[in-house]
């Protein structure tokens, strides 16, 4: 069965909110075997919205809408579905209690403007909403289903897990699909369709996709069978390939990320990880801590942004930063020596670097940054020439140090 | 003239990938006065793709798509322009030259999969890309302008600043439209609408909408007019009466942000600042250092993520966070008196919470957060119940703080 999604609202097509929530449907419903085949997103628009609603009734099996359900003036979904379904709005009165009970258990008074939420398209069924306050509504007809949420993501997320989820898995026939990600970094997606491409066979079942990010470029592979073990081994067949030809560069699978790695690596080994950043500032540390449970190997960190800071908290000398600058190799590994021998972790990480848009030379251009990393066997650094923008800069340093890092952990094995 | 903006890529339409490149494109639009109307994403597949822009020139007057612009086989944009337009490909040395030139700069060997992207549609032009190898294709015919560029972000955003927004601004014929937008934060958005909707009276050429996001909710104000004068002057009389209505939640407009409000007050006042955190982990520090500059207010900031960190870093008595908790108003408290005690700055900023999911109790669940702030003038601090998920939790435990510190600064004043 084939899904459309509909993001509605002025915000997402005008550009000043990013759909989160197309994003997570759509994985939610790949884990159940149902497929997207199109999202649309549109404004505000009585007329336009009636326009996509109607082409997507027509061209898929599912279709699910977020946004324009809040209790606002500008929320004008239950508007185009009365018209596009021809039914009236009926006042549901549990629904009114149900909203009244969730304020009162935040403390809340309900704003009276609330009451629109209980207001529900005839013959509709309506998807209750633990969080607050916006409830979902889903119609199936002629063997359609058409489903409305909210547009707060956290609000159409807990209702896509505890309600939607559920409705449609007992609904769809499913075909099964099986998804793996193999994950790099350190190297450029062309480089690695060269290594990859000339060698590898990609059965008709299965799809094969470079997904470049921040982090790298995952490697995705889509097998779809008729049952389970078909699937998975279709796919499994195809990562084996991959791993064989660039493994090096992979450093996880699916849902791992390069912290969640490092948080293995590190709680299987009992270590643990102090970290020391100034262009950073913080943000290696904030995605360390991002896994649940990093207390266990994570401790402290400093954000040593000034050169009195990298001084007075990791003991540098102020002889390496007057004659190598605080941006340096000399720096960045007098910050790690000193992080480790303070503050007694069996690894330390440190950052610094020129992040822009100001601040850089000839020799040190906007995007310079040096990382290194220091255990028992010894300290390593490596210098990064990056982009001109800021936040690509920081988040980029961040990764090429966590990589650092993980490749440090085991070779230390 | 109307915009469809269409995103291509499977792993957009299975939720591996967050779209961007359409809010970012739509915002840049917006600016030279053009409206996007709709937003459609498909899949890498020849057959649909066909079907999205055949149905794109049809309803729309320009048409922007991403993706499918790489190097690699999944990437299929240009054979389906060539299907469109019933044009063929062309092989073009000239943007070879260019690709090679790029590669050569940036201390990289070409690899040769990258010769396919000088193949170019028949008539078609090409816009250049200064970042990298994939360059835009553009094609105008018969009063409608087509136009595909790559998926990768950086390279779609650096082709849309530089070529194609120059390109299309001597193009349309503008309308003016005037957007502000006013940025709350500590109000939920039905509360805003109750004390908004009876007292506000919108003219039909002006949109209005509430957009909550994590640090807030955004009032915006669309405003389109004939010429520059009237669109501001219409805007502006809105945003005046919603100024008088809810003022006191408004923390800045437009491309303000908190941190980049907070900025401006530590600069204007030559003041300082430093942090501490624990549960945000450094997420505070690399919030207030995105700010260009920022080095002139922000000297440091300390991660204290166990209670021995916040012992020998902050200076907190051990027998307060034995007899309170770690995660108490009296540790919050300790640990930013600590912190300005020992680093010396105008202001400092604490925050200790259980981000989740492990670590709640019946009196102090996850999502219980203590922010305080500390300055010549006391100290201030705040207890916060939030959800139970970590990352919102982290989150929004850093816009809260940082607005406890901006109200903070300003009744200093």
């Amino acid at each position: 069965m084939n899904v459309e999604l509909i993001s509605i609202g002025d915000e997402i097509i005008t550009g000043h909110t990013v759909d989160t929530n197309s994003v997570y449907i759509a994985r939610k419903l790949a884990e159940i075997g149902l497929n997207v085949v199109y999202k649309t997103a549109v404004g505000d628009d009585l007329k336009r919205m009636e326009e996509v609603f109607y082409q997507a009734i027509k061209r898929a099996d599912i279709v699910i809408t977020t946004g324009g359900l809040g209790p606002t003036d500008d929320d004008i979904t239950k508007r185009v579905i009365v018209k596009v379904f021809k039914r009236n709005l009926v006042f549901q009165e549990d629904i009114l209690d149900d909203i009244r009970r969730r304020f009162e258990v935040r403390g809340i008074r309900m704003p009276s403007i609330n009451q629109n939420q209980a207001l529900l398209p005839q013959g509709a069924t309506y998807l209750a909403n633990r969080t607050c306050s916006a409830v979902g509504i889903l119609i199936a007809e002629e063997g359609k289903i058409f489903v409305a949420l909210p547009g707060v993501p956290r609000e159409a997320k807990t209702i896509v897990d505890e309600e939607l989820i559920p409705f449609l898995q007992g609904r769809v026939k499913q075909s099964h699909i099986c998804v793996i990600k193999l994950r790099t970094t350190g190297i450029i997606e062309s480089a690695l369709a060269e290594k990859i491409a000339p060698n590898l066979k990609v059965p008709d079942t299965v799809r094969f996709a470079y997904l470049p990010s921040y982090s790298g470029v995952d490697l995705r592979i889509i097998a779809s069978a008729p049952n389970k073990e078909t699937g998975d081994s279709d796919a499994e067949s195809v990562a084996t390939r991959l791993r064989e030809l660039v493994g090096e560069y992979i450093f996880g699978e699916n849902d791992d990320t390069l912290e969640s790695v490092i948080g293995k690596l590190l709680s299987e080994r009992g270590q643990s990880l102090t970290v020391a950043e100034s262009c950073t500032a913080g943000l290696l540390a904030g995605q360390i801590t991002s896994v649940p449970g990093s207390s266990a190997y994570f401790e402290r960190g400093v954000v040593t942004y000034s050169n009195l800071s990298k001084v007075e908290l990791l003991g540098v000398p102020e002889k390496i930063i007057e004659e190598h600058g605080a941006v340096s190799r000399e720096t960045a590994e007098a910050m790690v020596l000193g992080l480790r021998e303070k503050y007694k972790s069996d690894y330390g990480v440190s950052i610094t670097g020129i992040a822009g848009p100001d601040g850089g030379t000839d020799e040190k251009p906007v995007g310079t940054v040096f990382i290194a990393v220091s255990s028992a066997d010894g300290v390593k650094s490596k210098r990064l020439s990056l982009s001109r923008d800021r936040e690509i800069n920081r988040r980029r340093s961040v990764y090429a140090a966590m990589e650092l890092l993980r490749r440090t952990i085991l070779e230390n094995d």
